[in-house]
């Protein structure tokens, strides 16, 4: 991997499509730490998932229904959660919602995806 | 370290007074991964300084004048930045403005001080 990039300015950052109301931008990065701004439009779907990588999510904006390992709570801007690695987990935004998702390590497949 | 809480919720965590205009809240974590909210008014300076923890933080409100490295630049709501370990960083509001953290492995000094 290229030496990371220090300063990372939203506006110079494409948001991907991931279509069916998901879009992203892969914000600060190395190899072991990746944050990833998603943006959820309301009727959109994080559909349940899991992966090795830990995660911890914090809900910039909107809200959602998440629900980790069987277990649901709706969480609120300023709410957070905590993914263990290889966990299924899942989000229902019950607006239009923004959420930074936060991996160790890095994504790789996010990577070579895009 | 107890199991990781899975749902958490801003309301239920205390912000930590810093004193000088700085308070925190210690969100999503385990081990290897940790998630601050960290509170500057305007005025306040966090305060150059470097750990073995590699970090990214990403702005939520407001803007700030970020040096890593001996590199300035003022970075606004929803800009992040990458700091390599054990590099010098720090970063001075130009107004009120919120802060997401993001360190690897977790700051266990953090929870030694709270």
């Amino acid at each position: 991997m290229k030496n990371p990039e220090i300063f990372i300015k939203s506006s110079e950052i494409a948001w991907e499509d991931l279509g069916d109301g998901l879009s992203r931008q892969i914000l600060g990065r190395d190899s072991s730490l990746m944050v990833v701004r998603v943006r959820f439009e309301k009727g959109s779907v994080g559909a349940k998932h899991s992966h090795p990588h830990r995660q911890v999510s914090y809900i910039e904006s909107g809200a959602f229904e998440v629900e980790i390992d069987c277990k649901k709570q709706v969480l609120r801007s300023g709410d957070s959660f905590y993914v263990p690695p290889d966990t299924e987990h899942g989000a229902v935004p019950l607006q239009d919602s923004v959420i930074i998702d936060v991996f160790n390590p890095a994504r790789d497949d996010f990577l070579r995806k895009s």
